[in-house]
């Protein structure tokens, strides 16, 4: 695995969210990032589908690691998200992303699948702006 | 209290997802709910700031009961947010509302609050699109 | 007027686009700007409604006015809009407002009226990234 | 050319904010559209780039055309664009193209570029919700 990829691994090992809700690191090149989750039922809503707060969680962790591959240490300034049906299977991938990238600012975009009985479909899609981090004196 | 709000804590308890992060329902009246989550460790990123994902759960769900509280069953179809700073303090408060609101769809915006040492701070704000949910035969 | 105000209809006059769609600039202070056009024939789509791009111009434009009050001359990084309803009327209002504001970035909300026979309604909200422009050498 | 491209076509001529801008209609095709127009100083912004009303309005074109394709008559609902970098330049060229489309919602994705001395860039990125146009009596 490359040094970029262990640098992945790193910040994701180290955001106690992400290991509660169990995210793993896929991809993490230049330009590119896929996060994945495996679904149980602690993630779903009152329907039996992943919630929308998943999905979210996961697009706007997916962008951030597109844009930092290109920036270093990240936040996400913003983004929207357009979720296309339920999200009902056993596991979820988030691909992101650069569209395009400046010194300081990525703009990327993410498409959630959803692995099931049905194949992987399309849950989800997000667009949004990653700024590079300000150290803090 | 009132019968929408025993019906938003109903929903409530019945998101896995929401219980998992502590979510309460703090209001549900007609064109606004607002909704809060107690800070801790799980919830954080790398930086100890709450992780921008839950900040993401927080709106959508405040988004989807502000339309819901119009709609009845509903479900947000897509939403941006902004980040304003890090997320730093105790209580996270959630205060969505109706903007506009038709037969099938509504359009709310969410605000997102931190109360920690320094009083009350924005920390996110949201806007999006809530569409009532179709009965499935 | 003020300064400020003198300042901003500086802009809007050497801005051609704003020109051929006659735009005003009816208030412009800290915080917040206030822009109106007229409805005629040459902005409408194909069912008589002002057209979105129309709407969609103006939600920019007073994004970066409202975003340029506080940051001096500013871009709009990003924004999204919701449309409400159809655009039926005689004149536009879009009034902007600033939700926070740092040192090289603002973010703010935009609600678009039109004013016709039905009173003042409002037809389309919007939020926004403004960037402070970097002045070139 | 195609029926499709030919009812493309009728819609664009009339749209009178379209003919304004001197709008032109590339591709038509089930799950893809492109728009074009030819830079001249009255689309222009205060700094000489093109004004972003007027790249809203090609992304918002753009993405209603891409989502009629799936669905017939059809209007934007929403929409957020990022823009990239200053559009500088003799022509440009919104392509858009569908995500996911259903019965009456189709999500869209958009991407505008400039042609000039520095060749084809891209100068936006936009995501939108497309809704079947509801007939009146």
């Amino acid at each position: 695995m490359s040094e970029l990829f262990d640098f992945g691994q790193q910040i994701l090992a180290s955001q106690p969210f992400s290991a509660l809700l169990g995210t793993e690191l896929t991809t993490f090149e230049p330009g590119k990032a896929v996060l994945s989750l495996t679904v149980r039922d602690e993630l779903k809503q009152q329907h039996g589908f992943v919630h929308g707060g998943v999905l979210s969680y996961l697009a706007d962790n997916a962008l951030t690691y597109a844009g930092g591959s290109m920036l270093g240490d990240s936040v996400t300034s913003e983004y929207k998200i357009n979720y296309l049906r339920p999200a009902i299977g056993d596991r979820l991938i988030a691909t992101a992303t650069v569209i395009s990238s400046g010194k300081t600012q990525a703009v990327c975009q993410c498409i959630i699948s959803v692995i099931g009985e049905q194949g992987e479909r399309h849950v989800a899609v997000a667009q949004g702006t990653i700024t590079k981090a300000t150290p803090k004196a």
